[in-house]
């Protein structure tokens, strides 16, 4: 029996055993930088990925980058310009958004514990509100009133049924987020007599899915679930947000999703709701999947030490930056991120190492026990798969540590 | 067979069903801070806690406060004029502790990645620096001579033996803390050829502890060994760092630490040490145990939503000011923290609810269907034993939502 390895990370181009990002060899990216520890952005990879999933995914299919997964403001402008849409989770997000290109209509957003400051920004703005329960869709009302505008809603509809294989649910139960599928008949009369601008349905049950056919049947069953329900809508079905959840493999042993086989299964989707509803559009909304494998985060190894016949690369960079390559705090299942040594890749002589940060916790691990090329003080180690969920997911004041910066390259 | 419980909080006063912080009303204390959500850490509690420790523990016995716990400027500066030192862990902590009145020789400097700037700064000041490893130690020296001072050192030691029921172990295997045992005496005899100023020993073997006995077995085996250790060094052993462990209760059925047994241990400990080294300093260093207890996360119930038979609330603070509470990103095992109605504590009815926060994320949990008084919008939510690893140990960027504040009261 032979352990799992991680994905091959070959999204990169290596010349001279040297990691290359952004047509840049690391060390000299560093230089460019400034300093380390950083993450840095490939646009290449990128624009890549989005013409993937264009390719992939029949003609139609509205792409929208959910900004939570990498909210670095050049990394929105830039995706302004290649998706159909962007949705936001707050109203720091929603400022960032607007500030681009990107017309507000074309901005959404989501959250269960919306403030009236921030009802009040949105409104004003036009954006596209997803309603996620009774009560805010009165305050939203409220707010329309006050501001002499017409709010543009969709409703975020918490489905019975939930995403399998998900690492993380969002359907299929009780919880915070939407509205209750058998709660949304109601809901919808009293959204007509609020004369609210009603749009479509948010259905989104879950995220980091890598089984395309566990997707694939939450896809379909969304779509039955919103024809279903825009049979008692005020208005017309124009937006179907079926959420995203496409996962990118992180630790030993998870594969690629298969894109080919979504893209038909979304096909066979696209058809019946074209047949039902010509004037919906179908959006997808991804986050992690546009932008986890084209960012590194990369730190510089202060030293090398051994303690009782272990390898330590103690490094400048840690858990304050990149808490989930560390395990959060402890998970009680830790796995190793792919890390390696990223001035040289196969390196000459190979050693197993531990990959830990300058903070005074043990919890302060970017790889345990891992084969890398031996390191030494001044060699660039990188932790792949960071472009998502990296730093803004992180603790970046404990300890006091100076903060990491990010490019986009 | 009954549940576990929390541990009583009675460390706040209540009036009329209301909690008290500072001799300020929940409320009251909500409106002075402007917003929710904040953290609120009460100056008395404090006080009250390093006067138990220096009545329990025997005279001579000097007290550290570790910056990591809790680095809020005014609450360190408080710190600073009721214990006997300051230990920091990065040159971000070693800046706010200079900026107190503590004179710099009481304050000490230990990490496993000090960069060359952080090492030219404390040297510069005349901070203690924990070594924590030989190369450590020669870049310490070259530091020195450019900048025409002696630096003053002790040696971190990654001791033989651990801490036993920690909640982090941190000595009795291969880490990157301090130097192995074994290798100490070698590296005394470089330290003296180097001409740094030596202090003496920190020996640091665990955190979160809440057995007694344990951390005096501990103590003992460290008291032990330093003494072992100095027969070796270039000068005599003027000061022993034995680190601190001291736990707190957070979880259902945890009891606090029984300090008296700890009293008795450590007047043990020092009639050895004052017997074999009598112008040995012995320090505790305390972080957790100084603070944890007296610090409360407030946030404010936005919405009561009921969805599929369960209660939620949903508040305007959640797991980006408060990782730990939350369960820091999806611990395999997730356990409560002690939290309540801040501003109705018995409360007329009660109810089972799950208290969550506004992030697009099902992690974002607070209180995982926990009894406490019937609450509606408006009403305050408290998690004690906030404070601690709260906000700085938090990842306050995610998903773009503003900070929460923090008073000392």
């Amino acid at each position: 029996m032979t352990a799992p390895l991680h994905a091959p990370q070959r999204q990169f181009a290596v010349h001279d055993d040297c990691l290359q990002i952004g047509a840049l060899a690391l060390p000299r990216l560093a230089q460019r930088v400034g300093r380390t520890p950083f993450y840095a952005y490939e646009r290449g990879h990128i624009h890549q990925r989005v013409a993937a999933l264009r390719q992939a995914l029949p003609a139609g299919v509205q792409l929208h980058y959910a900004m939570k997964a990498n909210p670095m403001p050049a990394l929105v402008h830039m995706m302004a310009a290649l998706v159909d849409g962007i949705d936001v989770a707050s109203g720091g997000e929603l400022k960032t958004a607007l500030d681009t290109t990107l017309p507000p209509a074309r901005i959404s957003f989501a959250g269960p514990g919306k403030t009236d400051a921030e009802l009040a920004c949105a409104v004003a703005a036009g954006v596209l509100l997803n309603v996620e329960s009774e009560r805010e869709m009165e305050r939203i009302a409220i707010v329309g009133e006050r501001q002499g505008l017409t709010p543009r809603v969709a409703v975020r509809v918490n489905p019975d049924f939930e995403l399998k294989h998900s690492g993380m649910k969002m359907g299929g139960g009780a919880g915070q987020f939407g509205v209750d599928a058998q709660l949304v008949p109601a809901l919808l009369r009293r959204l007509g007599q609020l004369g609210l601008d009603f749009l479509g349905f948010h259905i989104f049950c879950g995220s980091q899915n890598l089984a395309a056919a566990a997707i694939a049947e939450a896809q379909a069953r969304s779509v039955q679930l919103a024809l279903a329900l825009a049979a008692q809508a005020p208005a017309p079905l124009r937006l179907l947000n079926i959420g995203g959840g496409f996962g990118v493999p992180y630790f030993p042993g998870e594969r690629p999703l298969d894109l080919g086989a979504l893209g038909e299964s979304l096909a066979l989707q696209m058809a019946l709701l074209r047949a039902a509803s010509p004037a919906t559009r179908l959006v997808l909304e991804l986050g992690r999947y546009l932008v986890a494998e084209a960012g590194v985060y990369v730190c510089r190894v202060l030293e090398r030490k051994v303690s009782r016949g272990r390898v330590f690369l103690i490094t400048d960079g840690g858990l304050h930056h990149h808490l989930a390559a560390s395990g959060n705090f402890g998970q009680v299942i830790r796995k190793n991120y792919p890390v390696a040594i990223g001035n040289r890749l196969a390196g000459g002589p190979r050693e197993t190492v531990s990959v830990v940060g300058p903070l005074c916790t043990p919890l302060d691990l970017l790889a345990d026990q891992m084969e890398m090329a031996k390191a030494d003080a001044g060699d660039l180690v990188v932790v792949f798969q960071s472009g998502a969920y990296g730093l803004s997911a992180s603790p970046a004041a404990f300890l006091g540590h100076p903060a990491a910066l990010e490019v986009l390259v």
